[in-house]
């Protein structure tokens, strides 16, 4: 078989998990005791497999099992082809309703059905990068340029918490955190574990009051250290301002304090903390205005939202120049991501802030050896692609737990999740305090 | 020897050349008979030669040789790294003379000591990719994420031009070209050789009365066609208003009528023609402020001006992001960049108009195979690097024009070939008309 016919796309195979998840609480209520997630293997003909993540809701899945058929015969190294297979910028009629405010898992905005198709082509470009690299023996980030750096820097992401879902499964042992005690306790647990220097808390969650305690409590117990406060738009303008006002000696920056581009470029003129997003810019549709209005200092990339390692690169060209900081944002997610997230981490040379992961909240995996964080950094892989392996037996399991589910738990709802704690619980409305 | 010890950087070999040029007008002056140009090529521990080519002045030299030295032993999947060892952004303190207000070869504005080093590093990055390429069996499109279309499109580049040059040699048998019917005669030519499309028209030789009279001629001999005229910053606001308004018809674009981004909001705000550049917008630095004002509807992208292949594809992410539109700019050049400038083409989803290339004017090469244009279009080479072979024997003797150069034309100064022709001649100031 020549070199070229090896590369092609042989088969690809989807499947959806359901992953556990802790009682972590954010604005919009509870995450779900297990929470959807979706594995994508592209098998070449030279009988390599490539591996991605991302979303695992339905409309996620509607939009993959297409792209899967379509992605047969070609190229693994066709990743500029798979926007236009994904039928990205043609149509906004998928079939799926686009009418639910936002999106359920992401908290990024309303839904669109670019949206969605590009967080389903970011887990087959990573597929097709792992593919790529592990066929060539070379890392992915070889495949972006090389990396230029040798590890990557992450933060502890703090959570207010219970310490166990409402129902019995699944369960750890990092107890409740519902305030400034707790929230320390926590990071002293994560400082331990994983030496993160910094520090970021989800915020929007209690009165901002509380949450202004949790990061002075953090601040006095970690001095110097750099910390963020992410309410995910929870709050008015004039709440905005007078946290920043509070907390402008120790914040790094303030991550999406209030709703919509005007509202944070209004908060953005009115003071000097940093601000920071990964909801009011998650597309490239959205960067004109939010640039043009500094309305943020820094963006939080995503391949899952970016559309994959190749767009993630060009938001940093962008971020460069126009002057705009990068970080980077993170739900939760699995060994496969965090491995995307650190080779493409390593080839921004302007990536001045740890990036986020909700990795070290995850007590379960698909990859066979979960990566280990020292000082809060992952050594970049220079294994050939991603530098994971698949653990099938997990993924199998995981699979199974999805087959097993009556469709509850399939589409994330972090609301739902909270009702079952407390009925009366809606979608708060925003700004909530 | 393992994989990733091939791919390292054994040496770097550097080859200033001279290489012959029609007399060709532009508002600066003339071409010169011989123009020089840099021929990089990296060769890797397995082996393998990779070829870049970028300007030949003792400026870009003097810029490359240290970058040899320090890419030893570097992998050549490391182009991110160049930019850091090119000492990008570092600092202006060159030891080159930065004062002489233009880029003498490249009409792009005021030298800068990033813009020579972005030039030396997108010959770097391109050889460093077709080493790359041909140590894996894969084109560069492949590594720059697949091609997106199979031929890319060219324009003819229509120039005023004398028979000869003043002096002897070297001579071909275009004939003169210094009136509307010269232009249309030379338009025929390039029509029936390579049958391009579009044409393009160097303009701010002759008084604009002149030169829209060559457009409408050339509108009437090719009714329907792509036109565009570039003066290079020859005009002011009014003269190229007036212009823009005679020919508003049958221009697809109109480029660079006047100097800088100023007056191209200006004019861009009181015409319905759009406005392409290659001169107010170079950098990455310059895109921000043209963008805002709206200056320009399309940018020629070059990828010897924006430092290489990924950084072109960076900029046509910008282009993408904020609704601008691309094309790509030529400046003499040879087999190397021509076949570069077609694999970066070919992964541009956006790419809508044919690319300028000065090549059809070139009767030498470096290069053993000529491309051959078909309907004004290049085939994609899925060979793997660029496509390209060196030819040895060809590379040595344009090297040898070089080394028997007394150095006067060791650096490009199109004033100083017309000072030839007319001693009184000096750089016209703009506008000129």
């Amino acid at each position: 078989m020549d070199a070229m016919m090896k590369m092609l796309v042989d088969e690809v195979r989807l499947t959806p998990i359901l992953i556990s998840d802790p009682p972590l609480l954010n604005v919009q209520g509870v995450h779900q005791p297990y929470t959807p997630r979706l594995v994508v293997e592209v098998i070449t003909r030279g009988g390599v497999s490539g591996l991605g993540e991302t979303y695992g809701d339905g409309v996620y899945l509607d939009l993959a099992r297409p792209l899967a058929e379509a992605l047969v015969g070609h190229p693994v190294t066709d990743v500029n082809g798979l926007f236009a297979l994904a039928g990205l910028g043609t149509s906004t009629d998928t079939g799926i309703p686009l009418d639910e405010g936002v999106d359920a898992g992401g908290l990024r905005g309303v839904r669109t059905a670019d949206k969605l198709r590009l967080s389903v082509v970011s887990a087959f470009e990573t597929a097709c990068l792992d593919a790529l690299g592990k066929t060539l023996g070379l890392p992915v980030h070889a495949l972006l340029g090389g990396k230029v750096r040798d590890t990557v820097e992450y933060s502890a992401y703090l959570f207010h918490r219970w310490a166990a879902h409402p129902g019995a499964s699944p369960t750890d042992d990092w107890g409740a955190a519902l305030d400034p005690a707790g929230i320390v306790a926590q990071a002293r647990r994560f400082d331990r574990l994983h030496g993160f220097r910094s520090f970021k808390l989800k915020g929007g969650v209690y009165e901002p009051e509380r949450e202004v305690a949790a990061i002075r409590a953090l601040a006095e117990e970690f001095p110097g250290r750099p910390l963020r406060l992410d309410p995910n738009g929870a709050w008015s303008v004039e709440t905005s301002l007078a946290v920043a006002h509070e907390l402008a000696d120790v914040l790094e920056y303030l991550e999406d304090p209030a709703s919509g581009t005007a509202a944070m470029a209004e908060i953005a003129a009115r003071t000097k903390v940093p601000l920071a997003t990964n909801m009011c810019v998650t597309t490239f549709e959205e960067v004109p205005e939010a640039f043009a209005k500094e309305a943020v200092r820094i963006v939080l990339c995503d391949h899952h939202y970016w559309g994959g390692l190749h767009r993630t690169r060009e938001l940093a060209a962008l971020c460069r120049t126009y002057g705009v900081g990068l970080s980077m944002h993170s739900n939760t997610h699995l060994g496969i991501s965090l491995a995307a997230m650190t080779q493409v981490a390593a080839t921004l040379p302007a990536l001045h802030h740890a990036c986020d992961t909700h990795y070290p909240w995850q007590t379960e995996d698909v990859v066979t050896t979960r990566p280990v964080f020292r000082e809060g950094r992952l050594t970049v892989s220079d294994a050939p692609g991603l530098g994971v392996e698949l653990d099938r037996a997990a993924l199998a399991a995981l699979h199974h737990r999805w087959l097993d589910d009556d469709g509850t738990l399939r589409e994330r709802d972090d609301a739902a999740a909270m009702r079952v704690a407390d009925p009366e619980w809606r979608t708060p409305r925003v700004p909530r305090w």
